[in-house]
């Protein structure tokens, strides 16, 4: 073997060790070093190819971290195992990072390919009617754009977002200009601001139950997250998590909660502020469903009542028109919105410029709140379709909820006994998709609950929907084992 | 002292020791606990409020995490500092996560709000001829979804992206369908490899130059970034590379390459997957320059070269076609696809459906092909009229440069002792915008090179910012202190 060796060593301009790698790799493969064969010494090795040794010793322990070598101290180094024939598979499991490995949830995944698969009716995703969305006026102002303007639509645009449609959100919430930034989605900001602001190991206040995107988001950035029964709304409870935790932010939707649907009331907004302003921690708050009330406009936003700009504000177009549009933005001080933007250069260097400027348009000709008002209406019309379906088709004590006020959801409440994950299976086999409870918790809890959206369906099937979900929990109740 | 929080200690259904803090912080904030006095010994107070006393310790274990006591062994606790007053600013900056402050450069926002500038002239941004842009077909492919269908625009879309968008890219490339994953820009998806990919401290071989993007993303993930020369292109030197550190993976941009402009002969593509292949490490292809030859096309990507599924193939419409519709896709082997899917969800649930339909829509109907044959000649055209310019307007010897085949970029060296981050600097002024040469390099480098390109401005302007530049190098050498 080391006579083939040598004859095979010939001096190249390579560099020595990595052609010496590669001729031992060679002879392992061929099988002339069978798995098991004793490798000669380094010393004897680089004596008889005239190499130094230092050369032998890289090469073998390049060989060792490949696993095709193995040395064992006083007795020398064997070859390990063959290496893989050509046209193995490449082991890409081997490849993945340790914390994507981390985090497998595929939760908001599979909410957003049910929402788009056309034989199942979802009451899972979180959608407003987009049956009303203004179609004509929108592809007006696509027109608009691409007719006077349209370099500015197809050319790189600022991160912060288009000045144009930074001012329409200035003027129609009151914020001031440079305090906006604009994103692409709600979830992208979820996603900046846990890497702007969480180390790993950093407490994180969280609704509980709270947004499963805000969960995902804090939880891959390595924060600890702490729940806050945000039903209860226990500004002491809350005190002493700050003064336990210290954590870096606490998050809260606090508006038409997602999945709850319940509003805080302005009273506990205010000692929230006051917590926060006392203990030096920043609030995120998750606007996303304020303006979708029913009938009373919800209390001012935590933006409005924060006096210490200590409020983070995060605000989405998915909700209030359609998520298809993929447009979202934060209000925060500026240092905030510099940050942000550094950030979000590095994954998405700016939002897509057409549909900013088309929406600029749709606020400034009012036709963006001319459609607030008709969802509105509408959204209270299949909540209350929804609650009228669910009291006809779902057995009587199966299932408990409130009635909402605003926002997309029923948050409901099975029966004792009863696993709303079991019941999901069940429903996605009858062809109806909900979330279930477990989502919506920082730590193992909410098994028993799960969350309907109102508006994701037309009416017309709002009530074939129920009947399905009304179906599966008939089965889950008549088979006892499923309940067990 | 310890009189007046035996008045104020009340027993309320708060938890003691938060209830304490809150007494003992007005105390210090009223000036009742001026700095430096020393607070009642922990089992002194204890039993003065009758509470145990490890609720004391806690209370001013709270207040010393806070910075506003501080004990002494052996000599007792003290208050350090007086609370900061009311309406104090909040104090944003420590509140920046660590890894967000490691990485503050701001390059890549800097390019995009040049293009966006209407008073700068921009060589800057990477962008194509995107006064050719097909406006009108395109508007025809938007009013075409939202007639037919508004709701699949509108709703939520599967995060792989729009199937009939996927099978569009998989017939026009020739990739297997369930390959093929949509991203929101090629800069996404850079960020998602190296989330999915990238351990902190994992070496990741790039080009040297490379494009600052991809730059930028792995180093944010934390890997330690080794350069390449990809113009030399020694196959050699590549693997002692891979052999001495082991890489995660290995980033390459063959074809056009930003930002030299230089195209990888298919024999070094080759030897690239062989010794990929012999190594086991994956190569993340950029392709998004690969269809923009002037005459004669590119080799082959290394994804139709590889025969051992072990290239992440990134490709764009951003150079193509406009950065402006924010749609790239990846090629990969299907367990990628699902890893990145997973990861994506959690910033991004889906990629825009409205500019997936319609750019399926230009594929299909052939407006895609004939946009690139179009702008093929008009890139080649405004390529030549640069050099033109700069033959005409930069003084002899000040700056030299290849002439491209392909791409949107001329690579240009200064002359010695001329720095690009000084030109920049007084050619900003002069209202012209270029990247200077340290951007792509992943060590400290570069600074006599520049890239300009050669498409971002219409050919009208073409002379105009090439003059500018000129006489901003003119102001450079007859300065002799700017250029020491």
């Amino acid at each position: 073997m080391l006579a083939s060796l040598e004859t095979d060593f010939v001096r190249t301009s390579r560099p020595l060790y990595s052609h010496l790698v590669t001729l031992l790799e060679s002879a392992i493969a061929r099988g002339d070093l069978p798995s098991g064969a004793r490798v000669p010494p380094e010393r004897t090795l680089a004596g008889r190819l005239k190499i130094s040794r230092t050369t032998v010793v890289s090469a073998y322990r390049e060989l060792e971290s490949r696993g095709l070598l193995r040395g064992y101290v006083g007795r020398g180094t064997f070859v390990c195992a063959p290496p893989e024939p050509e046209g193995t598979p490449f082991a890409w499991r081997g490849k993945i990072a340790a914390a994507a490995l981390r985090t497998s949830d595929s939760t908001l995944r599979d909410v957003v390919r049910h929402a788009s698969d056309p034989r199942m009716l979802s009451l899972a995703a979180g959608e407003p009617a987009i049956d009303f969305f203004p179609n004509d006026a929108f592809q007006e102002a696509v027109a608009h754009v691409l007719r006077n303007d349209p370099a500015s639509a197809w050319r790189h645009g600022p991160t912060e977002g288009q000045p144009e449609f930074r001012h329409a959100i200035s003027d129609r919430y009151g914020v001031p200009r440079e305090r906006v930034l604009i994103l692409g989605g709600a979830q992208q900001g979820l996603d900046l601001l846990a890497r702007c602001l969480i180390d790993p190991g950093d407490a994180v206040i969280v609704d509980r139950p709270g947004y499963l995107g805000a969960i995902q988001s804090f939880r891959a950035a390595g924060a600890k997250l702490i729940g806050w029964d945000v039903a209860a709304g226990d500004v002491d409870e809350l005190e002493d998590l700050l003064v336990r935790y210290r954590p870096k932010l606490v998050y809260t939707n606090p508006t038409f909660q997602n999945p709850t649907g319940i509003t805080m009331p302005i009273r506990i907004r205010r000692e929230l502020l006051t917590l926060a302003q006392r203990y030096r921690v920043p609030i995120v708050e998750d606007a996303t469903y304020h303006d979708l009330y029913f009938n009373e406009p919800a209390p001012p936003t935590l933006r409005e009542l924060d006096g210490h700009n200590l409020v983070i504000h995060l605000n989405s177009f998915s909700k209030v028109l359609a998520p298809g549009l993929r447009l979202g933005w934060i209000a925060a001080a500026p240092s905030i919105v510099e940050q942000i933007a550094i950030m979000k250069q590095r994954l998405d260097p700016h939002t897509q410029n057409l549909v900013q400027f088309a929406m600029a348009r749709l606020i400034r000709q009012g036709a963006f709140d001319a459609h607030l008002k008709r969802i509105r209406a509408e959204h209270a019309r299949r909540s209350g379709l929804m609650l009228a379906a669910l009291q006809r088709h779902v057995p009587a004590g199966a299932l408990r909820f409130a009635r909402p006020q605003g926002g997309l959801y029923v948050w409901c409440r099975l029966e004792p006994g009863m696993s709303a994950t079991a019941l999901l299976e069940r429903a996605l086999a009858a062809g109806v998709a909900f979330v279930a409870g477990p989502a919506f918790y920082p730590d193992p809890a909410g098994d028993s609950q799960l969350r309907l959206c109102f508006t994701s369906v037309l009416p017309s099937a709002l009530d074939a929907g129920v009947r399905k979900l009304a179906g599966a929990i008939e089965h889950m109740r008549s088979s006892p084992a499923l309940t067990a």
